[in-house]
């Protein structure tokens, strides 16, 4: 029944809409876009288009579902399409933004663009502005909102029920609602489904929880994820250092905080952006990527530099040049296992200085173990190849050496960088290639100039 | 303020737990763990512990601790703690489970397990169990719980908060009722937001939400974690073909299904499993590294064959030997950047058979860029350091040919091997690293042959 199938609907109506651009039906395009899907449908049909197509699509979507639409952008490409636009249309749009998504845009701009927004702003929504703009990205400030509804502890269950009818609507996704005392302090949370099933002549302080600890204004968000992750909130309050409460923070952007940082090891890895753009152009794809070139050129000149040591060595036995590069390719290979089961386990905090000594020794003994395993089996193939037994002892003995290496490098690494502030997942594969690299080449063809001597 | 920072008090707890069972101090390591820390705080620190600690604080947690903190696992810790109960024991521990959890614990038993397991049971739970273990562990089916509160849509407001009171508590994470009709069919969702701010006199009819698109019970976890990404879902209620309720998806599992989704592609690209525990014990951990470690060997055989080709010209000219790893390490680099950005564009649907096409014209102009810049470098060093301007054209032109075979391989091996149910993640960067490590050390060897001889 694909009637249920929301997903397969959504498809459809995108085949569509590729039909109706490739045929350059562009009312056709409008209606469907404008018509049919929601924001975050087309902020994902934006991601999801190469340059061309997706300045059409862009000039396409109606003025007043911009700003939404934009909220559930990448900020590489929301970067792109706000660039485009002057102050007073940048005001239009971020009018109805909550104040987290705000902060995230406007942080997006130049100082100079910021204040020229301001500058067109009404008093309270500037004042709302720069009170967000406070808070550093990244930090439990940069994720909370401040659509908090408040109610006192000495107040029945009936009175908060009746207040709430006075709403028009709650906020989105509000499970409780936040009780502060008479100075605006934090003292515990109502979540709405206990409320329900209270009798409605108790007060809140008797049906409210007070085991529940609000989250300082400047916990890093990857942090606020942990506890969201740990304890299954749904919003948690926020509060400043004297315990007054600030805002709140909901799943959805906890949400958007753990696919960013899982995203972030693995694209780091390769040397790309987290957020970077799958369709960017040619030019500026290849900037970035040429940074990250250019960064790995300088390791394999190390390498060849430390073979160039070797060059008379490899005249006199060219079999040396034939096996070299087995040796420097397990290392990293082991390597980089290690390497990436750190940055994993420091990432969900589970390395810490504590437990780095157990591992160390763990991946010591694998290393050990392994090494002997593929040292036996490298050394005989090395052998019967070229039918040589000292060469199998050199490479077997070199491949031993090269997996210790690993295993330390991969190990202590990330954690030295992690305390030197530098990105683990960034500048940990590039550090660790080059140590195998250089370690394997100088125990391989180190050892064959001793004994081939 | 510390007391306020969740965070720090509870890594405090952790400090002192840590310092307890250093000394030996178990009863005091008893009393902290069972007090103070949440069954998701004592799975976490149980995680974060290597294999003896680990096992002596399993056996601390309390007996009625045990089922809530094994839910809070990963599959592989778990797997472990679950092995060593009997049948009685079992039956016990997953007595309160939800019952998506409880699916999650038996498809990792045995069968014969799981069969004396039902033995133990009453009638009532056996039903329950059976009923889950009928969907597969990365479908709807098996993240959904049965827990659903629902409500006929001619009843008024009112009705429906009188009825609610008349339960002890709602389930967790309950942000809306589900619409169901005489026969069980689902209708619409009615959020507790908006019945709180409705006039009470109202029909459910009139208030609730008939937009939300149920999920069909056969959708793939990811999926389904790509609905409550998109449209900011708190819960979402899950329906057969017929479009009868079968029960309801909360975010909380979605989460764990985005932080696995995430993380198996960056443990898969070094080939570890996502769920690997970083603690896992030395012979554990050697025999799994092994496999990865032996595939990656004949990917180094084969390198190795194809310098073994060009021994005469090595022994010719040694400065090849010398440079060949840089050719190799260059096309491996570029072509894993183009590997993890279309690993990751495929994992977030934004890379389909559609937009492959261009993506492959973009990473295609991209090399050409690349490879004239680096080439134009690479081959200015190679000619100063060897005196030798036949050399430079040689490795300019080797590093350009591989830089295009990295790209031609990052873009449409990922999509190939998906189409033939490989995880590209997995297999993608072993095949990569093959291709970079021919074609680099054939084409600049092969043309080094043809120029030298």
């Amino acid at each position: 029944m694909s009637d249920i199938l929301e997903q397969s609907q959504a498809r459809q109506r995108l085949r569509s809409l590729g039909e109706a651009l490739d045929s350059g039906a562009l009312k056709q395009v409008s209606r469907i876009l404008n018509g049919g899907l929601s924001p975050s449908d087309i902020a994902h049909l934006l991601e999801s288009s190469p340059p061309r197509q997706r300045a059409l699509l862009w000039n396409l979507v109606d003025k007043s579902l911009e700003g939404e639409v934009l909220q559930y952008l990448s900020d590489d490409i929301r970067g792109y399409f706000l660039s485009q636009l002057n102050a007073q249309e940048l005001a239009e749009v971020i009018e109805d933004f909550e104040s987290d998504d705000l902060a995230d845009l406007l942080q997006q701009l130049p100082d100079t663009v910021i204040q020229e927004v301001l500058d067109t702003m009404d008093e309270q929504d500037r004042q709302r502005v720069e009170e967000v703009l406070a808070y550093p990205e990244d930090t439990a400030g940069g994720l909370m909102n401040t659509d908090t509804i408040t109610v006192r502890p000495d107040i029945s269950i009936d009175v908060v029920l009746r207040y709430l009818r006075r709403h028009r609507s709650l906020p989105p996704m509000t499970d409780s609602l936040i009780v502060v005392s008479r100075r605006d302090q934090f003292v515990g949370t109502l979540p709405i489904t206990k409320m329900l099933v209270s009798n409605p002549a108790t007060t809140v302080r008797e049906v409210m929880d007070t085991d529940v600890e609000p989250i300082p204004v400047s916990l890093s968000d990857t942090q606020v994820a942990t506890l969201f992750e740990r304890y299954d909130l749904i919003s948690a309050p926020v509060v400043d250092d004297d315990g007054n409460l600030l805002g709140r923070i909901t799943i959805d952007d906890v949400v958007d905080v753990i696919r960013e940082d899982a995203d972030h090891s693995l694209m780091s890895m390769a040397g790309l952006d987290e957020d970077e753009d799958t369709f960017a152009p040619v030019l500026k794809t290849s900037r970035r990527r040429a940074v990250w070139l250019g960064i790995n050129l300088v390791t394999a000149f190390i390498a060849s530099a430390v073979i160039g040591l070797f060059e008379d060595t490899i005249e006199k036995v060219v079999a040396l040049a034939v096996l070299m590069p087995i040796v420097a390719s397990m290392g990293g290979i082991a390597g980089s296992q290690t390497l990436t089961l750190v940055i994993r386990g420091m990432a969900v905090g589970q390395i810490t200085q504590d437990n780095v000594g157990w591992l160390l020794n763990r991946e010591f003994f694998t290393s050990v173990l392994n090494g002997l395993l593929w040292a036996v089996v490298v050394a005989a193939a090395a052998v019967i190849w070229f039918k040589d037994p000292l060469i199998g002892g050199v490479i077997g003995a070199a491949l031993i050496i090269n997996l210790l290496a690993a295993a330390l490098v991969g190990t202590v690494l990330p954690l030295f960088l992690k305390s030197r502030n530098i990105d683990p997942a960034l500048a940990g594969g590039v550090i660790l290639t080059t140590v195998t690299d250089v370690v394997g080449f100088m125990a391989f063809l180190g050892l064959a100039t001793v004994f081939y001597a």
